[in-house]
């Protein structure tokens, strides 16, 4: 025992936080119990809730503590016929940002990476081949990181749904290649949905 | 809304974490989300259990949820007639960690700052000087930090303590010990210079 048992517990659970190691951990938690008690409850009380209750869209697998995400649930995002894949949550932002997709997503979360034992049921691509089979949707636009795994994964993809009547597309490559999409500004996210091929 | 609200809470009541910004909270929460609930869950209650039952010692002021710290607590502390006066929590870890006192501890959680509304009795001198009134320790050894604050706050409890019966001392300044001599910076070369002891 370093502090006192709850003092101690706290600085060692905030280092399950990506980037938060013992130093920034005691720093938190001396800033919390000094200055923010509120703040500190609140962050509590928002943790318990979302680790409690946020599951994943039955549609889109993004996360929602509701059965369907707003997008999903929005009819108007429906009559484009367009399903946009991404990687992640947050490229979902990204792209919501750029104003240029007003259909639908399917998040991957993740991409085949079969090393870390991710391959196509766990990125959801049965729940991709189902959906496409019962949507019918006119295009599918491949908007995975234009990473080697991502790329990887864009043309998996494409591969199977080659039998299917079904355009399917790359974002074009004005991302930068290497780069991670939701750190590409608006602009140049834009432009890879209009200039995007087919393939 | 960027997420769900849930998510949306989360990312935004991170960020009363010193260092946390918006780009970092959007990190930890998916990342909890995907790969450690479990982790999070716990985070939130050592969070919430912290926040409402960490307090301070009644007699040395640092955090605990006892009545006494475990130093306070200890007899054995109490019989070298030291009191050690530091600024935070983390100097008493650092001295303990040190082994080189044994005596007990008293924490301002702070130092003089008027401009911060910081005076006399909210770093809690008032209680300080009821304690060496009531417990005529031998010596008073003043560890506040090498800064111009901690040195004012320092020279301030020294002449508090004049008409006591007590000797005051203060922690040496000097060369920081495994340090090259080349990058050390010259005010502090200067007080190791004068401060040298004969051998
Ligand atoms: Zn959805
Ligand atoms: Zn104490």
């Amino acid at each position: 025992m370093k502090f006192s048992p709850l003092v101690d517990e706290l600085i060692k659970t905030l280092q399950c936080l990506p980037g938060v190691g013992p130093r920034s951990a005691q720093r938190m938690t001396f800033q919390l119990l000094e200055r923010d008690r509120v703040a500190g409850q609140k962050l509590g009380q928002a943790l318990s809730n979302a680790m409690s209750d946020v599951g994943h869209c039955s549609r889109c697998r993004t996360f929602t503590e509701q059965e369907l995400c707003p997008i999903c649930a929005s009819s108007r995002r429906g009559e484009s016929g367009q399903i946009c894949v991404v990687e992640s949550p947050a490229d979902v932002l990204a792209i919501e940002t750029s104003g240029q997709f007003s259909g639908r997503y399917f998040v991957l979360m993740g991409h085949l990476s079969p090393l870390d034992g991710l391959g196509p049921d766990e990125i959801g691509l049965d729940k991709l081949a189902a959906l496409i089979r019962e949507e019918q949707p006119q295009e599918l636009i491949l908007a995975t990181n234009p990473t080697v795994e991502g790329d990887a994964t864009a043309q998996y993809i494409a591969e199977m749904c080659r039998d299917d009547n079904i355009r399917v597309s790359r974002i074009a490559h004005g991302v930068p290649v290497g780069g991670e999409l939701e750190y590409v500004d608006g602009t140049t996210l834009a432009l890879s949905l209009t200039g995007r091929r087919e393939l």
